[in-house]
């Protein structure tokens, strides 16, 4: 059977299907980075962007809505391998003392994945037309943008925190 | 037996064989987005950026040298998933209008993921004093930006192209 040609909002459903897969996944992840977590001030961030998450999460069923279909997942091998890359730091890094950097470092590649992802979908939204979906993808790349810089500050002053510490030990 | 705590180096090295595998994997990968995709402009961004890749290995090799460490691999989930995507997109998007801007899209969550993984060994360089690794790591990260920045654009002109076609026919 011959397949039927795919067009831009084709690839605006698959990819909305790849996100919300992907940000479900993250919310099963999130509380296992908090718990690995040493420092308080990371504990607190991998938390704060669960809440964010589920308001993510409820951005994406609106966006399904708009596109009239059923908000539902697709395997995201991407979300897969970034969450594997995490669970190896807790494995191998647990009371150690880089284990936050590595938390840390792990989370900013699952946010620059969704920075990617949220800005394609983005661009596709606009050349589509769909103009009620691209506030709420405005949205939640803003935040997905604010909780990289954040985690970037966070990792200097966890650096020279730990750096601090050393030297006295 | 105890394993030993591992600090900031040694999640610096674990994290150098990740991204040596990770640019690797990219090395393979890139052709066959090249030959899948149907824009000329596409085709050679691809190329072009293979090129480049060849250069972050061999600065890569570099950086393993400065911390006297043998250059090698390590297998990166995270990657591999990524790579996964782009030959879904490969898979379900032949013959379809859209499959340029899949592919477009899966290559710059490559760039993010490379963008935050170089992000991070650039912030633990400059911690472990590695003075001469910086400047390698900033190289790398600058030509992912710039990669990243080009492919936007181009996303910009090939979906109005794509348009205006679409309109034609």
């Amino acid at each position: 059977m011959a397949k039927q040609p795919k067009h831009l909002d084709d690839l605006f459903h698959d990819a909305l299907k790849d996100i919300y897969f992907a940000e479900r996944k993250i919310l099963t992840t999130l509380p296992k980075l908090a718990k690995a977590a040493q420092s308080r001030d990371l504990k607190a961030a991998f938390k704060k962007h669960h809440t964010e998450t589920e308001g993510q999460v409820e951005r994406l069923q609106k966006v399904f809505k708009i596109i009239d279909a059923k908000a539902q997942g697709k395997t995201c091998p991407a979300i897969n391998g970034l969450a594997e890359e995490g669970a190896e730091i807790i494995e191998e890094y647990k009371g150690s003392p880089a284990i936050d950097a590595g938390l840390l470092a792990a989370a900013q590649a699952v946010e620059h994945y969704e920075i990617a992802r949220y800005g394609a979908l983005r661009a596709w939204a606009e050349e589509l037309g769909l103009e009620d979906a691209i506030p709420l993808i405005d949205e939640t790349l803003e935040e997905e943008k604010a909780t990289d810089q954040a985690l970037s500050e966070l990792a200097e002053s966890l650096i020279n925190q730990q750096a601090k510490q050393e030297e006295a030990a």
